[in-house]
C-alpha cells in the first residue's frame, strides 16, 4: 500500500514564543530552527516578522536548509489597501519561503475583534495569498478559531477556508485556538470541510487546554487532514500546543499511522527525540517534565518487583514501545543489575575498562546515586562523570591544590561619581609544593574567579592556555530555603573539543568553582599531563 | 433527556501511589481520601493492605464518608484454596467497602506471569469476586492489559470480562495497562465489549504513554463504559494516569457529555478544583504545573496583544470554559508583544489610573521593549513591573539610596583544617540623611546580600521585618561571552501574600541586587510607607 504523507509544521519559535516565560532571543531561535530543520520536520515557523525587534532580526535570512522557513502575520487590514498595510509589507520583505496568514474564520469575531465586514475580510485573505504567491512565496492561511467559527456559522467558516484554498493557498490550517473542542466534533468537523477542500490541503492546530491537543491532531488525520502543526515539548500558552515530541513517535510506531503514512523524520532522527527534548528545555531553560511520553526519564521506568522474570526478557509484554527507538532508554528502578550494566556500557563508551565483577562498580554506582539524590546530573555533564568514574577506580593525578580562593563583587561609585560594579577573584594554588598565587578581575564573581584558576597554573599553563569557557548554564533546585544551585559548564579547547562539567552547591560561586575545577582537570587528563612531584 | 450516570474512580492513593519521587504517609492518605470525598468522586481506591504497613494501617478503618472506600489485590492465586491465600484474605478482612481485584486478562501474561492455565486463571477471577460480595463488599475486577489481551486473544480477554461480571462483580474495568493503546482502537473494543456485558457495568482505567490517556477514557465513554478510572493531577508512574482534573470539568462543562451524562461532583466542589489540585501539589511538594488544563496558573493567562484587546471586549471570544468554574482566574500577561490595551488593562488591574491618550505610556511601551530586548521578562515579575510603571508615570517615592555594597566569597580551610566557604555582605545605605551599614553572613553571595540588605534600613526596618525570599531563579540568556544573567525572585510578607522581581545584568550578583532592592521597595510602596526627609 502507498502510503500517504503527514506534513509536521513546527510553531516552537511562534505560537511556542506565547509561553509564559519563554523568551527566544534570536541566537536562541537560530539555534532551535537548525535543530528542527535536522528533526525532519516540513515547515519552521519562526516567528512574527515586524511585531518585534528580534523576529524582524530573525528573518534577516533564511534560516533552515530544507525545512520551509514560514513567517507568520495578519491577512491585510481591512480599509486600507495591500500596498499600505506595513505588516503584510514586512512580511513579503522578509526572507521567508512562505507566510503563514492568521485569518478570522468566526462572523462573530470579524465583527467584534475586527470590526470589519465578512465580505472584507474574505477579501483580506484573498489578496493576502495572492500578494505572497506573486513575491515567489508558498501561502498558508490559519483559519483562525475554526471550530467555534464552524459551529456558529458552519457557511462562514467554510467560505473563509475556501477562500484562501482557491486564492492558491498551499495549506488552509483548522485552528483549535480556544483548546475547548473535542477530538469527536474535531474529527466530524474536519471530514465536513475535507469534503470541499482536498485533504492534503487541509492542517490541523490544536490546544490543549482539555489535555487532548494530541488527540485532536490524530482527530483531524482521521478525518482527512494531513498537516500538523504543534511545538517541542508542547510548549505554548496557557496549557500549550499540540505536542510533536508525543506526536512524532506515535505517527512513526503505532501501525493505525505508521502503516498508512508517511513523515519527513527519519528513524534515526527519531531515535535522537529524546536528547533533542532534554536539549530543547535547557536552551529555554525549563525543567524537563519527567513523566514526558516516550522522552521523559519516567516514561519506561518501571519497579522491577512486580514483573515476574520471565517478563524481564520479554519486554514487549509491559512496554508499548521500545524505548531505543526514540532515544530513551528503560530504567528498572530497584535493580541493581540494570544499574550495573548499565555502567559498564558508559564505562567502555568512555575507554575505561573494569572487569564487570570489579566491587568498586558498586561504590561508583552508589556514589552515582547518591550525588545525583542531591541533585548532580551525569547525563548532561560527561567530563564531571568521566573524572568521578575515574577517581572512583582510583586513576585521577594530584595534578595541584586549590589552598583557598577568596571572590568579591563590589557595587560604588567611582572617581567620577558614575556607579560601576566591580568583581575580583584571588586563587590560591599549591603546584608541584609551590604556592601560586593570583588575581583577576572579571564581569562578575563566576568570570573573576575563572580567569584567576587559569591565569597561572604554574607547570600546566601550556596545556591549558587554549581553555575557553562556552557555555555556563545554572538551575537553582528544590527552590525555597533548601535550594541548592547547579552549574554546567561547556569548556573548549584548541582543538575545537568540547566538554560538559557538572558543580552543586548550596550557592553559585562554589557551584560554579568545582565545574571550572573538573573542567580543568579533565582537560590535563586529556592531554596526558604528568603531576609535577611536590 | 434524562442524563445517565457516570462514575468516576480514583486511584491516586493506590496507582498514583507508583509515582517516582511520590510517598504518602497514612497521614497524607487520610488527608487526600477526605478530599476526594469531598471533592465527589464515587470510589477511592485506598491502596493495597497487606503489601505493606501503611496500606495496611490506612485500612484499618473506613476513611471516607460518601465514597465508597475501596481496596486493591491481586486475585486468588492458583492451586491455592481460598481460604489458604493470605492476600485475599487481607483483603476481606480489610475496612473496604469495596474491593478492586487486579486479574490477568490476556492469555499470555497467565501463562509466563502467573504460570497457570486459562481455566484457573478465570477460576480464581469467579472465586474472588464471590468471597467479596460474600463478605458483604463491593467487587470490582481490574481487567489487567485488557486491550492488548484483546488483540491477541479477544475470546479469552472477553471471558475473563465475562466470568467477573457473571460471578456478580459491580463493576468491570478495561485497563489500558501499557498506555499504548489509540482513543480509536480504545472506543472500538470496549463497544464490542458493551455488546457482552453492559456499559454500566464497564469501566476504563487509561495510562498516559502517548499522551492520550483523557482522549481514552473519554473513548471508551463514548464507546459505552460509565466508569472511568484516574488520578489527582495525572500522578502514576511512567507518563501519569488518566488526569480526573482535567476530565472532570470536561465532564461538567463541555455539553457533549454535560448534557448528556451527569456525576457526583457539583458545581460548588467543580469551583474548588483549582485549589485541591494546588493543595494537591503541596501535599506530594511536586512542582504544579503551571499549564495544567483547567487549573493551571497560565490555564487562562494570554500573552499577545491580538488576544487581549478582544478579550478586554469579550471574553467568550477566547475562553473555552470562564475560569471562575473551575476556580481559576483570567491573567493578561505583559510582553515584548504587548500592545497598548494589553498595558493599559495590565495598569488598570495594578490600579493605576492613566488616560488612555497619556503619552507617557508610549515611553513605558518602549521601555517595557527595549528592557526585554536586552534580558527583563515581566510577564513573570508582576512587582518590577508596576514600579517601572509608577516610576515612569512618576510615582515612586526616593525611600533610600545605596551608597555601596561588597560581597565577598570565600573558600579555606578553618582551623582543624576543614575546607569551609564563608559569603560575607556589607552593605551601605543612606536613609533619611542617616548613613546605615550592615554585615551579614550566609550561604552563599546572594543569600548573604539578601540578608544584610534587610537587616537594618533604619525607619522602615518594621515594615520589611516579615519579608521572606521564598523562590530564586537564576537564567544565563544569550550564553558564552555576551552572557546576561537574569534573575527571578519571589517574595512573601507576613499576610502571606508573594510577589516577583527581577534583575538583570552581567553577573548574577548585581543582577540578584536589583530583584531584591525592587522586591524591598515594592513592600514599602504596598505598606503606604512614607519616605523620610533627608
Amino acid at each position: 500500500m502507498t502510503k500517504e504523507r503527514l506534513y509536521l509544521f513546527d510553531t516552537t519559535l511562534r505560537d511556542g514564543a506565547q509561553t509564559n516565560g519563554v523568551d527566544f532571543s534570536v541566537e536562541d531561535k537560530v539555534l532551535i530552527a537548525d535543530l528542527l530543520d535536522q528533526l525532519g520536520v516540513d515547515y519552521v515557523e519562526g516567528g512574527y516578522p515586524g511585531a518585534n525587534p528580534t523576529d524582524t532580526r530573525f528573518f534577516s535570512e533564511r534560516r533552515t536548509k530544507r525545512a520551509t522557513f514560514t513567517a507568520f502575520g495578519m491577512t491585510k487590514r481591512a480599509g486600507v489597501s495591500l500596498s499600505n498595510d506595513p505588516g503584510v509589507n514586512t512580511l513579503l520583505a522578509s526572507a521567508s519561503d512562505a507566510i503563514c496568514f492568521v485569518a478570522k474564520s468566526w462572523d462573530y469575531q470579524v465583527k467584534v475583534a475586527l470590526g470589519a465586514t465578512e465580505e472584507e475580510n474574505l477579501d483580506g485573505i484573498r489578496q493576502s495569498v495572492e500578494a505572497a504567491i506573486a513575491a515567489g512565496k508558498e501561502a498558508l492561511v490559519d483559519c483562525e478559531h475554526f471550530f467555534d467559527g464552524y459551529k456558529a456559522n458552519p457557511a462562514y467558516a467554510l467560505a473563509c477556508a475556501r477562500t484562501a484554498y482557491d486564492a492558491g493557498a498551499r495549506w488552509v490550517v483548522l485552528c483549535e485556538t480556544n483548546g475547548g473542542t473535542l477530538p469527536e466534533e474535531v474529527e466530524a468537523i474536519v471530514r465536513e470541510v475535507a469534503k470541499v477542500i482536498p485533504g492534503d490541503h487541509l492542517g490541523v492546530h490544536a490546544h490543549n487546554d482539555t489535555e487532548q491537543a494530541v488527540a485532536n491532531s490524530l482527530a483531524a488525520v482521521r478525518g482527512g487532514a494531513r498537516q500538523i502543526q504543534g511545538t517541542l515539548n508542547g510548549i505554548g500558552e496557557r496549557c500549550g500546543n499540540a505536542n510533536l515530541t508525543s506526536i512524532i513517535p506515535t505517527l512513526m510506531l503505532k501501525p493505525f499511522y505508521a502503516d498508512r503514512f508517511e513523515i519527513g523524520v527519519s528513524t534515526e532522527s527519531l531515535r535522537g527525540l529524546t536528547a533533542l527534548s532534554h536539549r530543547f528545555d535547557e536552551i529555554v531553560n525549563r525543567a524537563p517534565n519527567r513523566q514526558a511520553p516516550y522522552v521523559g526519564a519516567s516514561a519506561f521506568a518501571t519497579k522491577a518487583g512486580i514483573h515476574a522474570s520471565a517478563i524481564v526478557k520479554d519486554p514487549s509484554t509491559y512496554e508499548h514501545v521500545k524505548p531505543e527507538q526514540v532515544g530513551n532508554h528503560r530504567r528498572v528502578l530497584v535493580s541493581d543489575q540494570a544499574g550495573r550494566s548499565n555502567l559498564l556500557a558508559e564505562l567502555a563508551r568512555l575507554g575505561i575498562s573494569v572487569d564487570k565483577s570489579d566491587r568498586r562498580l558498586d561504590a561508583l554506582l552508589a556514589e552515582v546515586k547518591e550525588r545525583e539524590a542531591v541533585g548532580y546530573s551525569y547525563e548532561g555533564a560527561d567530563a564531571s562523570f568521566e573524572l568521578l568514574a575515574r577517581r572512583t577506580l582510583g586513576h585521577v593525578p594530584d595534578y595541584f591544590t586549590v589552598e583557598s580562593f577568596h571572590v568579591t563583587v563590589e557595587r560604588r561609585f567611582n572617581a567620577i561619581g558614575k556607579q560601576i560594579s566591580v568583581s575580583e577573584a584571588v586563587v590560591k594554588l599549591i603546584v608541584g609544593g609551590e604556592r601560586l598565587l593570583t588575581v583577576e578581575e572579571g564581569n562578575g564573581p563566576v568570570n573573576a574567579l575563572d580567569r584567576a584558576l587559569r591565569k597561572d597554573l604554574g607547570v600546566y599553563q601550556d596545556i591549558i592556555r587554549d581553555l575557553e569557557l562556552i557555555d555556563y548554564k545554572v538551575r537553582i533546585l528544590n527552590g525555597g530555603t533548601e535550594a541548592v544551585t547547579r552549574v554546567l559548564i561547556e569548556t573548549r579547547d584548541g582543538t575545537g573539543d568540547s566538554w560538559m562539567t557538572i558543580g552543586v552547591s548550596e550557592n553559585v560561586v562554589d557551584a560554579s568553582f568545582e565545574a571550572l575545577l573538573d573542567s580543568i582537570i579533565y582537560k590535563l587528563i586529556r592531554a596526558g599531563a604528568k603531576p609535577v612531584a611536590a
